[in-house]
């Protein structure tokens, strides 16, 4: 895989991979940028939030699981000096849909955790990673009801 | 930091982290995916590029180095079995400009490699990185020459 960010000039840049789609990337006024993109270290957490996302939602789906809405949320704690390494990440999954189980839920979570993601495997390697979990009921006309909530580390 | 992705059918999320960038999440077809967004673990890759790249434009500018165009490239090799994770980082960096000085260039990358850039110090935990650069002489006339090139282990 190859990668590449190609300078804007001032703390600006255009980030590309193989995929190609193009990720403005920038920093804060407070560091001489102009606040323009995202920053590179949200990529990590939106990275990892997403790669054990796409492994979740599609266990589910093979589970024949009615999600109907999904979400999972990166929640990271960072080093107060440089460098501002990651210490501690929580990740946060919220499924909506009808009568979805938890234990498939949960058993999503595991396989990606300890088999599939490869951020999670590498992230391991760089603070601990919590799990927690909510499971909503979607009700006729909109509504929801929270079924239940856990927490686990893999 | 916080950050989440919202599932938007199929493989497709949007991520989103605190600075409000909206950044599309897909993968191939071959996986169940439209091919509509970035991978996952291509952001890890833009990420790393960027944070060090940041670093050492900044580093490079307060040295008053006439930087005229600046990339970073990450060519990164990944595991062939679940979990596909990175075992091996080449960070490319291509510096254009007027009399750039490589012991600048070396001791901007040095600085971030070793004591600025968290996405390169949480790496390192994950796999080694080699550095590598060129720096190219801008002539007049949009001529360029290769002055030098180089690389080291941080």
């Amino acid at each position: 895989m190859d990668a590449k960010v190609i300078w804007q000039g001032r703390m600006s840049f255009n980030g590309r991979a193989d995929s190609g789609l193009d990720i403005p990337l920038g920093t804060d006024p407070s560091v001489g940028g102009d606040n323009d993109g995202a920053r590179p270290m949200e990529l990590f957490a939106i990275g990892l939030a997403g790669c054990t996302a796409m492994d979740v939602i599609s266990i589910l789906q093979k589970k024949r699981m009615g999600v109907t809405e999904f979400e999972v949320q990166a929640h990271v704690e960072r080093a107060d000096e440089h460098p501002k390494v990651f210490t501690h990440i929580v990740l946060e999954y919220v499924v909506y849909g009808h009568e979805i189980k938890e234990d498939a839920v949960v058993r999503a979570i595991e396989l990606s955790a300890t088999r599939y993601c490869p951020a999670h495997a590498m992230m391991e390697k760089v603070c601990p990673i919590e799990i927690k979990y909510h499971i909503y009921e979607e009700k006729d006309g909109g509504d929801r009801s929270l079924v239940v909530s856990g927490e686990f580390t893999p």
